[in-house]
């Protein structure tokens, strides 16, 4: 049965187009069409298996949670998930085996994804816990401290929060205050808030569940001090009352994540056993020396914060999961819900068959199957480079991942938040309604913009990676002071494309043959116009910081004036590894009918990024008027391309149907 | 004592900046700087003292409400306000003096602009009350109607309902279900919901507070059909319980307005006097024959829906003010809050110090000055055109103060929804926190996108408007219909400047003489290039529809094909008449130090503007790639300039610290 001639599926079709097909593939609970399917299978990537056996485990479990619920019922439903969760062994992913983990980092990011796909309080919460809480104590604990902790990490009989941010200080760890002092006498570790803006604050898990918090502090040892270090604090005993000297707040309501228990905790002259300080990285020995495997401090702070891509790279998978059940709603309604009537057609038009609807929903779509690839990456990129020890790992590598999970976290969380306020918008009055499930996940991912670090600060990051070449920097620790020392060490800008991107070089090689067309459907023009808009952008942001930094006097006015610049670089950036990415998941899939569908996405999502730069293109004599003026007729066009396969679109995002919680689809 | 010899006032100065005055000015309840001030009575208009008398009541009375209220109380406490705000004497606000009105309409859009700065539940159930219920009785009733029904909604004796929208249709008023029906025998009008799809829903006030309700149908007499019409139907007795064939439903937990009580109502066979019918534009007799005075039906019905005007002002006006409040709330977090050190500065910069930082606040504040100004003239020309009855109304000026009321509303909410996320996540973690004012603020205001006319919808009708150059038309009833009935009479654009533009007539005369200059900050060549982008547009829209539009069984798809264009054309066109009405307000700004800041924020409006568009203007050889490239080098310069003047620039926004609601400002 071919898709031309399966029957046509009244409810979901356009009047006049290609019928999708009506064939069924059972998927775990689920059945797709064989287009929905491979496409599904194509975005899952390397773990599409256990992504399959999260879905539906997620669907038998009934994990989505009633958005009417008041904030005390949320936090109960999701304490239950949570214990549901663990019960069910998947607490022990991304642990190493010696403690009972399953010893594949990667494996906790699927979980972290898929759970999102059914709610994200439950997410958060699992993320505080198990990956931050855990996670912690994993990269920055030594093997006794693993097997000490671990375990009841993983069944959560130790349930943990994550203690970095503070009242005075959020994107700027380096100046946290709370302090961590060494006392020799009674060979304890003495915590302490000093100030009211050093309290702990939005710290999830802490204002309820929390028995114990890993604490960010600046640890002295004898009268020196060594910088930002973590250590284990209990915080509530077995009855759940806070401990002696801890201070613990609730942060009570919030834009979203009702089931996440956020609270402040303050510490006054708490103490805990020296042993009890997170010591891979640097710590105090039984003479009471301050020990350490790496001598420079700065480096020592930015290889502790390198723990932090994993959080990062969760941060960014969910938000771009949460995108896509948006994407996933409003598309079904748009095939159900009629408006207005037209002349020769019987009954009221379907949503989607306006083109404004179309450019609302499908480039985004496209944009999402893009993130997906470009997530996919990501994930195997982390599995392969922290798979080692840390003494081991490729630096460079490491450093390109930490580039590209904080740039990957950024673009997505945009993404999302952009996109759920466009699905709720084009589901107008029903959007609004909480039971059709948009508007929670709107509240709820909102915050992704904003921790595992702010979006501006991240993509500064990311600019910061790229001026640097990846070469190794430990430069001054404030933002603009790292910028500058990166540009010090800038040697102009070589496009890397990531590894193994045999498909790119086969199109771009091709490409030289055939330079002199003029389509905007040319993946090889794609290509090389997101390279040279990267290239570009970079090279003059690297001329003018030189320029301007030369007056040490003026470096932040310098810094500050190229800001714009450099958020700039960072994103073309990001939207370059995106694309090779995309461009390379369509290569390895194997599926004819997916590959093609695949690429029409390929080519709206590539158009409609540079839709949105073409003045800056012309400007910059990268592109021809009339090229210009032919992208959105090509956007156009390709929406009309694709809109008889919306449903296998939708499919292939992979949001089961019967996690979208909405109740207008069921109607 | 100058602006530049006044003291530095530490708490909210750039550290190298020129500094704000210390200077104040008592303002109401409100202490401000003399620029502030003086900002804040331009942008004020025509009602200024209305309004500061409103900010006033609204600060005394304390009209603003906990974010972490469940649903219930937050019902509870909105229904207390109202009464509050009809025991203060302001329910006469709009209505004719001859029922106890002011018959100031004018005032009823002021009150609700200015309640929105309080609380937005509490706005819109002033609005679906006073302004929908009372509004359609004022608008659509006879003389005698509005002598019985009136002075208890002016009172709040009689709690109504709004009720047009159905499950089935939202935007498609023509395609309504609920069927009126005249009984002869009984000389009764029998008001029945035939379908599931027919249940009216959203319905403000209808879950628990209304008593009666407008309600919208399918006229029928002696088995003819007479279209839409508009009946008072009585839905709950004194007691609150649902009157008999009345079925009342909740509409539950939304993405905001937790205060207002949405709900479904169902009529079964539910029978009314013949006098209910609301009866100016069409009614039954005594002898049970159908009487209208406007004989066409299609007629009518545009203009019984014409009286939508005003609530479509009021939304326009509501969603900016609630954009403004956001606004106020992260710019003065902005002045506070500090983040990373800076060579050369013994603090943190502030945030709002950031280039970056200035980019997401500064040029939102220009666009939301430029709104005010142009919503004043709206506010003025809906005062100026509807005061009259009906009959005598210059039918041009209705229809263009339709035209722009649809048009500003799209506008401005898409305005209000885009920046409050801008500004909760300008915040970080603080600003996810709802006691700071920003995630509840969000909540709200999304539903503005959506009712009152879906913003897509709204558009389409500018470009309509536009198309038949302000002609008379009554054409077909669905979307494409009308607009290709639009293109048939379109005879090529004229752009019109709206009436008393002097200021702008001056500008470009005088720009005639130097049109050599090359500088982006000349406001003749912004007012040449929202004008030549508009004409562009528009004329090659209508040459595109009229091409596509000769082959009658096409008619659907030529429409769709440009109804990117055709929203296009819309937004260029509402762009250019906000930027005339903020330059007629320069003009008329008295106070030169506010008239030269108004000067640099309106640079920054329109450049802002521009750079959005700055592909299109290239490809259509409207712009040279060096201006265009000037074009964000300008932004960032203006944004400089405007920062010294940040706390001003926020006063003059017109949203007193009071209502505020932010924790994180009082700490």
């Amino acid at each position: 049965m071919t898709h031309t001639d399966a029957a046509t599926s009244q409810e979901t079709q356009n009047d006049n187009s290609t019928p999708e097909s009506t064939q069924r593939v059972a998927t775990g609970h689920e059945s797709l069409t064989p287009l929905g399917a491979a496409l599904r299978s194509a975005a899952d990537g390397t773990y599409r298996d256990v992504r399959a056996e999260m879905r539906t485990m997620l669907i038998d479990e009934g994990l989505t949670r009633d958005p009417a619920m008041s904030v005390s019922e949320a936090r109960e439903w999701t304490r239950t998930a949570i214990q549901g969760i663990a019960d069910k062994g998947r607490g022990g992913a991304g642990f190493p085996t010696s403690v009972g983990g399953d010893g594949l980092l990667a494996s906790s990011v699927v979980n972290f994804e898929s759970i999102s796909l059914a709610d994200l309080s439950l997410t958060v919460k699992v993320g505080v816990h198990f990956g931050l809480f855990g996670g912690a104590i994993a990269s920055l604990g030594t093997d006794e401290q693993l097997a000490q902790f671990v375990p009841s990490v993983i069944s959560l009989e130790l349930p943990g929060a994550y203690a970095m941010t503070e009242v005075g200080h959020g994107s700027n760890v380096q100046a946290l205050e709370t302090t961590i002092t060494y006392d020799r006498e009674s060979d304890e570790l003495v915590v302490h808030s000093p100030t009211e803006s050093a309290t702990k604050t939005y710290i999830g898990n802490a204002a309820e569940d929390a028995r114990m918090a890993v604490v960010y502090g600046q640890l002295e040892v004898a009268g020196e001090s060594h910088g930002i270090h973590a250590v284990l604090v209990p915080v509530r005993d077995d009855a759940g009352a806070a401990l002696p000297g801890v201070l613990i707040g609730d942060n009570g309501a919030k834009g979203g994540l009702d089931g996440v228990d956020n609270g402040t905790l303050r510490f006054e002259q708490v103490r805990v056993r020296r042993t009890m300080l997170l010591s891979r990285y640097g710590g105090v020995d039984e003479s009471g020396a301050y020990v350490s495997p790496i001598e420079n401090q700065n480096r020592r702070f930015f290889t502790m914060l390198g723990t932090l891509v994993r959080g990062r790279i969760c941060v960014s998978g969910a938000g771009a999961q949460a995108g896509r059940k948006a994407l996933s709603i409003a598309t079904r309604y748009a095939l159900q819900r009629r408006q207005f009537e037209a002349p020769g057609r019987e009954d009221e038009v379907r949503l989607l068959d306006y083109l404004a609807h179309q450019r609302k929903l499908l480039p985004a779509i496209a944009t999402a199957y893009a993130l997906a690839f470009a997530q996919g990456d990501l994930v195997d990129t982390l599995q392969e480079v922290q798979s080692k020890p840390v003494g081991e790992r490729d630096q460079k590598a490491q450093r390109e991942l930490e580039t590209r999970a904080a740039g990957m976290k950024a673009v997505s969380t945009r993404f999302a938040n952009d996109i759920i306020q466009v699905c709720r918008e084009a589901c107008g009055g029903a959007g609004y309604m909480a039971e059709n499930g948009l508007t929670e996940l709107r509240r709820d991912a909102d915050v992704f913009a904003t921790f595992e670090g702010d979006n501006t600060v991240l993509l500064q990051l990311v600019a910061k990676g790229l001026l640097t070449n990846y070469k190794e920097m430990w430069g001054d620790l404030d933002m603009f002071g790292m910028v500058q020392a990166a540009v010090r060490t800038f040697t102009g800008t070589v496009i890397e494309r990531a590894a193994a991107r045999p498909a790119i070089e086969r199109i771009m090689s091709t490409a030289q043959r055939r330079s002199d067309s003029d389509s905007v459907l040319d993946r090889s023009w794609h290509i090389s116009m997101f390279e040279e808009r990267e290239r570009h952008v970079l090279d003059s942001l690297a001329q003018r910081m030189r320029t301007a930094g030369k007056d040490e006097d003026k470096a932040f006015e310098a810094f500050n004036s190229t800001q714009d610049h450099l958020l700039l670089a960072a994103r073309t950036h990001i939207d370059r590894m995106v694309l090779e990415s995309f461009v390379a998941g369509i290569d390895a899939c194997e599926d004819e009918d997916a590959a093609q569908v695949l690429g029409t996405l390929c080519d709206l999502y590539a158009l409609e990024n540079l839709a949105g730069d073409r003045g800056w293109f012309q400007e910059h004599n990268l592109m021809s008027t009339s090229r210009a003026k032919a992208i959105v007729p090509a956007i156009n066009q390709l929406c009309q391309e694709l809109r008889p396969h919306a449903l296998s679109l939708v499919e292939g995002m992979g949001v089961p149907e019967q996690l979208l919680g909405s109740a207008m689809l069921e109607g």
